[in-house]
């Protein structure tokens, strides 16, 4: 490994100019507009591939953006890691919130600022990286690795799972590794056991043909703002809890040996609540917020929208209102029963002087690993060698849809190996990297290639 | 009266092509774009005055748009009208909805269609060609005049009352006449005796300092758009009630007879609910429609706003969620007590881990007039007269603040007058006039002259 950590340490300044350059196009896969930076992007990890070494490199047209696909095969008899990542970036709204270009990727502090640095272009160069320096330095890697880089996961992945279903033999492999998590905290590495499932729906409804003087009709017509809001505000209870009829019917309560993990960790509630700025924290009662983001369920208004939302006022009863609502799941709920659920639920509780629509969006399943698996055992010696540090075994609120998909369609566990911090803005204005995590995290990465031979 | 009515025989086309001309202006009030175009419109009112006959004209610029005034006193011994009316008009948006251009007055079926037709040219239109009537083909009026027309109304009339109370002497009158009300229905001479008052706020919440991404903090923090619908949906009761704590204190009921008029009115309340597009009707329990819209107060969710509302899905947690809220007063409410009901109240249900903004916007009293008013009786001979029917009284459900103003600053009755149909579109696309009741609302306005004279 001497070699291989030399040439991290000589080639780092390089490195960071190629990170700079995968930021600089702008990725954002829910926008039209964008398209053609989405397919230069590809395009950008097609060359990466090529320039790292790998043998063999394709990229696979789907009906929405593409898939990248490399791989190198030349460790016989060595196990074979199939690296999972995204090119594709969140959205950058509101814009007047960055302070400098979410596409202009600027340090401050020791920090890099970008739309896609945590989530999740700086993760993939990591491992990009931690393949180069072994096949750069010596001339091959000391197990075979095959990388699928994916254009949708900020959409919700459409065409990844048919996919991985059409190229199963392509993607055959003994592990997958996706670096696309957060830390527990800075200077804490971490291995993600759990994630949270997701499903996504919009609610439509329609009060009257057009909008209304607020005077001249004000009283006899429903209003669909006050409407959605009464729905919305019947989903949970005073204490936090969703009401939909069997939603926690499946939920999987935390083992006694993870509450005593769990409570381990260095968590400090008022210093998390203040790195939010919210006055106090909010969440479902009985569960401190570690187990609210990792092991509850929970139900989100992302959106909402009706009537008149400029500047002054205008007396008018809106025709229409919107919300997005989405729920996080977590093991064993069922994303279709869960979506069955809730639009059964909606459907009953829409009161009848409006006309609803409901529209199923994105979802996923939640997933679980067991922690004594050989591939997260050699994630774990990886961490310590690369950050001088044994990690903690966490879960993440978030959903990694992909996680439960190559676990149904491929069979394979997955090793969540995550090199963001937690307060690095994904999905938010001011998105950055920590540059001291980026260089370990290639050096975690080559680490954890040794660490997997056999 | 024979002389005056064939002058308003004769001049009719004339009037049509006045009014055309008055409709091409686009004072739009609260765009600043056609700040212009409003001073133009003001000046056309001038020169109108001045056509038809009035000893002083007057503009009064204001630091928003400017009043017009002018005067006829020639009628010794006799009573003054003031006659008040706005020649700003609505905005257009949404402009696609608009069958023919809302400054191209376009004659359909006996209908002209353009912005402000109803609301409030034509009608301020028919009264000037009724005064002109008289000047034109006797020389002289039955009663004295002094018109006020004002380039504010549709934002909150702000310069008026201010202007009213500096010019008292000016505008000192026996009676308002004010035409600016929709009559009950096609055929149905109305006279309103009364009008809903009006109290607005803009309510913000914020809950961290940005969005949050849903899954990586979701279960932690409140989601103002969740609380926010909260609040709201805790603004009413099951049975449409309000429930901020005095809001009916100050409810004045319909007296006997007044219900007994109201249950003679034409209302088919299946014909109203299809001509809104309704699946059903809803409002407030134990109530007629009428009823809900002329004697109960209102609360409505005027516009609603927080998190992703584009296409797709976004899963995020708003940092910040808005709504603008209002609430229409009846006689006796007084809008300073209930603004600071539902101040006080919002700020009692706003939960600790939001922070709350309440912004007070414009509002104005409730007002009901004595039907038995001598002003009153005249107007119902001068729509016995020009309609060839007696009218009935009702009330409506809009504000018109100025109404109350009159009362207060300068102890004026007022008679509303109005020549508009409930389904001529004010505030909404394709708002329109009648051609038939423009015509014979001119001959009316003339009687209403003549029966004021003692």
């Amino acid at each position: 490994m001497d070699r291989v950590l030399q040439y991290i340490e000589k080639n780092q300044s390089r490195f960071l100019e190629e990170l700079k350059e995968f930021l600089r196009i702008p990725s954002v896969s829910n926008n039209a507009e964008n398209k053609r930076d989405v397919l230069r992007c590809a395009h950008y990890v097609v060359d990466q591939l090529r320039q790292i070494g790998m043998q063999q490199v394709e990229i696979f047209p789907t009906s929405g953006h593409p898939i990248v696909y490399g791989e190198w095969l030349g460790a016989q008899g060595q196990p074979t890691v199939l690296f999972y990542g995204h090119y594709d970036v969140q959205p950058v709204d509101p814009l007047d919130l960055w302070t400098s270009g979410p596409f202009e990727p600027t340090i401050r502090n020791g920090e890099i600022f970008a739309r896609g640095s945590a989530d999740d272009k700086g993760q993939v160069i990591m491992n990009l990286k931690g393949v180069e320096s072994h096949l750069k330095s010596q001339g091959k890697l000391p197990i075979n690795i095959k990388f699928l880089i994916e254009g949708e996961e900020e959409v919700g992945s459409a065409n990844l799972d048919e996919f991985i279903a059409s190229h199963k033999e392509l993607l055959k492999a003994d592990v997958v590794l996706i670096s696309d998590t957060p830390m527990f905290d800075r200077g804490v590495p971490s291995i993600c056991y759990g994630l949270r499932g997701l499903v996504y729906f919009q609610i439509d409804l329609k009060g009257t043909d057009s909008d209304l003087h607020s005077g001249s009709f004000g009283g006899t017509v429903i209003n669909p703002n006050f409407a959605l809001a009464q729905m919305i505000a019947s989903l949970k209870n005073p204490d936090g809890q969703i009401t939909i009829p069997g939603f926690y019917d499946d939920v999987q309560p935390m083992s006694p040996s993870e509450k005593v993990e769990l409570s381990r960790l260095p968590f400090d509630p008022e210093k998390y609540r203040k790195s939010l700025g919210a006055p106090a924290l909010f969440g479902e009662k009985g569960y401190n917020p570690l187990e609210q983001i990792w092991v509850r369920p929970t139900l989100e208004v992302n959106g909402i929208c009706g009537g008149f939302i400029g500047e002054g006022a205008k007396t008018v009863i809106p025709a229409k209102a919107m919300a997005k609502i989405s729920m996080r799941l977590v093991p064993n709920q069922d994303p279709e029963r869960i979506a069955n659920l809730f639009e059964a639920h909606i459907r009953r509780i829409a009161p009848s002087a409006v006309e609803l629509t409901v529209t199923r969006m994105h979802g996923g399943k939640a997933w679980v690993a067991p922690i004594d698996h050989p591939a997260i055992q050699a994630a774990s010696r990886a961490y310590e060698k690369g950050f001088g540090k044994r990690p903690v075994f966490v879960r993440e609120g978030g959903s990694i849809p992909v996680v439960a998909t190559f676990a149904e369609i491929l069979g394979l566990p997955s090793v969540l190996m995550g090199i963001g911090l937690p307060d690095e803005n994904a999905h938010a204005p001011n998105e950055k990297l920590d540059l001291y995590n980026f260089r370990y995290g290639i050096i975690t990465s080559a680490h954890f290639f040794q660490e997997m031979a056999q």
